[in-house]
């Protein structure tokens, strides 16, 4: 709003700071960031995921990537604040821009909010840089600003974990000794989460608590606010020598460290990387490496999530498919009805993450997100793109359906099936233990590549076990970035090609795979990926001339996998459902 | 030799250098190298490619990897060298090893031969580390050294470079700016031989000159032995404002150049690069690039080339099917025959590089060379493996062939047909241009990784024309730095999957071939390979059932194409074996 944009320049002029820069994050570098931190949203009125305000005495500019730039025009127009667009010859970079604003420039931020990265780029670029750290004069102008949520930690004993709190602490101390330090400082989230087997809920869709943990090879301590602690919290952390403080003491407690402690970059802010007198960044932090290695416990019991989601998407399939054209239908409503059959489950916890359910041409949008002003009615022909999950008590899922309503137009079923064909060549794709996520992505594109088509985001992603949705450190994508997080035996991990037509349609087939090791031969550990998510393709979408003998057998093979599992959960016409659905071609 | 050793030794102590250190490189950071630069085989009796020898005052030292132990420790007996075996955890690194003789070690060495990162990397380590520039102690000690050949050097007209020397030199200065230099400093020999329309042949195999360029905006100097030029040449050079230096004069030229120097940092020895005020490492080097892609008249030519080599190859091959198990055959005899066949065209210049004939378990040493203490009978059982290729008037040729004599067992006929598979992966394969190589290659090894099985050398390698066998920069490996040198359309690479059984056989399919840009859609511009060399894979290795549809009906269609393009060049029974061999499966 224009009016809070005025506060903060006159502020600045006030206080002689050249630039104050608001960035999009919360204080653990985590995907999801609640409302608290939308501070930038409200200063410019820009909602998009992505984007930097900077303002200065007679000026507010938002720096953005191409995919909002619409969106941004639109929002910034109220705030007056200048849309500054990333990539364009014209737009000066952000640092660029503050080293330019005067011979030593007064920057002011929120070091909590900032990366280490961002400060180090800025210091490279303009030497003279002088830094203020500055979160007060956000709540002042913010009356109303939203408080962090404090929920309720809750403890996984051994039987929903798989590993002790005892063994895993051992474990970081061997890894963090093994990297040459003697301390470790957990500032990620969801390895906080996986490491002392807590969940909660102070993030939507994200089951984590905000905490820190600093690990030293004889002490741990936990840095939570305390009223998220149970008794049988306490007594786990008492039987394993873990001492608890206040979350904000972690700075001060972090100063008093006299050691090298082994930090995750991406993943402290500036505030507390500050603190540290000496500490050495890893490329992979050894809670994130061991965390994306499911345990034989969470293993059984992510497969238990994945039949319970069939079944909800199963009856939503069903009901979709024969009331489409018969009843009112729509993006939300359809959404809606989604989330209740999965609400069925006794086990259900939250969504993992805002359903995005695109009919016809809004499935075109990658990350489309109805509202009430995109919702489509979704009619009898084309094609709808389901992306939704939940988070079980026992597990996580993700999964994208794309259905067909109707009879389909040429294009949309070649497309249909080419995409399978990619789903399908990833699915059955045989390789080294420790291959790349860029080499496995090119197996999954090539069928797109050979007519000239392809689709513009990852592959696969890692995924959690009840944590988050998207989770390091694999990922199957063209980048070569994923050379330094190879895919390994016990991940799980996307597989969801797709394709996308602007204004016409989107498809994308979208199942989580475990990979599990298939043999050792004299040429290494061999591994293949076995499909976790149990609901059909909807056989109406597909072109079964433009399938191989071995891609209708995998198929087939997988619908029978599907039927298996779930049939003896579904009754009546929901079961007579399946078998059709699942029938082999 | 022991004695030459103990000079060294004497010379050593006298001169006061804690260490004298021989590399095993010529002046430009060649891959093949000169009797001349053989140094280190001369002191030491080691003949491996890869080897760094130190000499101290009491102690000689020799620093190799695993594939030469057996072969190191034989040979260094006589010298007295101790070997020091890389990558085992006893064995110090060569610059540890430095570091740890003296708190500030004399380091001599001809600096002529020595990388620019060796001399970064040892100062990194020892920065009290003093260095002394000494190669006369060798031509002291090695009385009879043999002199580097000086070879004339001869022109390819336009009809045979398809770009004139005065289009390669405006593009060289418009890329140098581009990168931000007004000066090139060009040390790769195969990229002299280009960027001037040359070749020569002072190194066997790679028919290139010993010589530097230096091209600034306004100015070219080329620094070569002048006894090269002739007449023709000497009137391009005046032509394009070329001004000729003697080879040597290239380090006082250095020293005087003011301005930023574009370097390749890689092919530029230490002595060179200490002479440059100012250098600017590039990843790419502009020649590099431009010489990858090649022109229309080069890609002319090199299609004219495989047809003259899959005549020879044909003859040859008919000649070892045929007489197999009647006549005497050995491993040296056939790759003397194969060389012969190919001597028949008026068009022949060299081999491209030492032919590899590996009979039997022979066949499974990658970088075999038959010795006559190696040489095996050729008998008609098992697989023949023959890596081989040439130069030819216009355009250079590598292709290997892998032959069944006789009936194979089942695990050979198997293993034969799925490294075809493997070969017709990528041959088939469709891409985006800039596609890295390493995700091509995931491509090419899918069908072995299938089966657990691998292969442990590079899928392809960039190919020149009419120079190296071995041209950077695309490279189709498992690697991660493929990422920086991508497949692009017009660049010739070599696809050779393969598949060793120590002690057994070895296999492997190798083609040439050119990517070829297929067409453009919204997602960018595709490319795909076509097949350049033009051999029939031995039909008789082959298991059918092994095949898919597809893979069939490519390998009927590559081998009607080795038809068409050969048959009217063979008569006879060359030309009926040509119709077998090429039969439809």
């Amino acid at each position: 709003m224009k009016e809070h944009i005025e506060k903060l320049q006159k502020y600045v002029e006030e206080q002689g700071i050249d630039a104050y820069v608001v960035f999009t994050s919360d204080d653990h570098g985590s995907e999801y960031v609640v409302d608290h931190f939308k501070t930038r949203a409200f200063l410019s009125g820009f909602t998009g995921s992505a984007g930097t305000l900077v303002v200065t005495k007679d000026g507010a500019y938002l720096w953005t990537d191409g995919r909002y730039f619409i969106q941004a025009e639109a929002q910034l127009k109220e705030s007056g604040t200048k849309l500054m667009k990333m990539g364009e010859p014209d737009c000066p970079a952000l640092t660029k821009f503050i080293a330019d604003l005067a011979e030593s420039p007064v920057v002011a931020f929120d070091f909590k909010t900032a990366t280490v990265d961002f400060v180090e780029y800025l210091k490279n670029v303009c030497p003279s840089v002088k830094l203020v750290d500055d979160e007060k004069i956000i709540d002042e102008i913010w009356t109303e600003r939203p408080e962090v949520a404090c929920s309720k930690a809750y403890y996984l004993d051994d039987r929903a974990s798989g590993e002790s709190v005892e063994s895993k602490l051992a474990h970081l101390r061997e890894d963090t000794k093994h990297q040459g330090c003697n301390v470790a400082l957990v500032s990620s989230l969801d390895d906080f989460a996986w490491l002392f087997n807590l969940r909660g809920s102070d993030i939507e869709y994200n089951p984590v608590n905000y905490a820190y943990a600093i690990v030293s090879q004889t002490e741990a301590a936990v840095f939570i606010d305390k009223r998220k602690i149970d008794a049988k919290i306490a007594k786990v952390f008492e039987q394993n020598g873990v001492k608890t403080f206040g979350y904000d003491e972690v700075y001060e407690y972090a100063k008093s460290i006299k050691e090298v402690v082994l930090v995750d970059k991406d993943k402290t802010n500036y505030a507390l990387f500050s603190c540290i007198e000496s500490a050495k960044e890893t490329a992979l932090f050894p809670t994130t490496s061991r965390k994306a290695c499911k345990n034989p416990v969470e293993i059984r019991n992510i497969r238990k999530a994945h039949v319970e989601d069939g079944i909800a998407v199963v009856k939503f399939m069903r009901y979709l498919k024969e009331n489409v054209g018969k009843e009112e239908m729509s993006e939300i409503s359809l959404a809606d009805k989604l989330e209740a059959f999965r609400r069925e489950s006794k086990n259900f916890l939250d969504l993992s993450f805002d359903t995005i359910c695109g009919y016809a041409s809004n499935g075109a949008i990658v990350h489309y997100s109805a509202t009430p002003e995109t919702n489509k009615k979704v009619e009898k022909k084309g094609l709808l793109l389901v992306d939704s999950g939940a988070q079980y008590r026992y597990g996580t899922t993700d999964i994208t359906r794309t259905f067909a309503l109707g009879k389909l137009t040429k294009e949309e079923k070649r497309a249909f099936t080419l995409v399978l064909k990619s789903h399908i060549a990833l699915a059955s794709t045989v390789f080294p233990s420790g291959t790349p996520g860029a080499r496995l992505d090119a197996i999954a594109r090539e069928p797109l590549y050979e007519n000239g088509m392809d689709f513009k985001h990852g592959t696969g992603h890692g995924v959690g076990y009840l944590l988050n949705v998207h989770e390091g450190p694999q990922n199957i994508s063209p980048r070569a970035t994923t050379w330094k997080y190879a895919v390994y035996p016990d991940m799980v991990t996307s597989n969801e090609p797709g394709y996308y037509k602007e204004g016409a349609f989107g498809i994308r087939h979208e199942n989580l795979v475990l990979s599990v090791e298939k043999g050792k031969t004299e040429y290494g550990t061999f591994c293949a990926f076995e499909t976790l998510t149990l609901v059909p393709f909807d056989l109406d979408g597909i072109d079964a001339k433009l399938l191989t003998a071995d891609e209708k057998a995998w198929l087939n093979d997988y619908h029978k996998t599907v039927f298996d599992k779930l049939h003896k959960s579904l009754h009546g016409k929901d079961l007579l459902f399946l078998a059709k659905a699942t029938r082999a071609i």
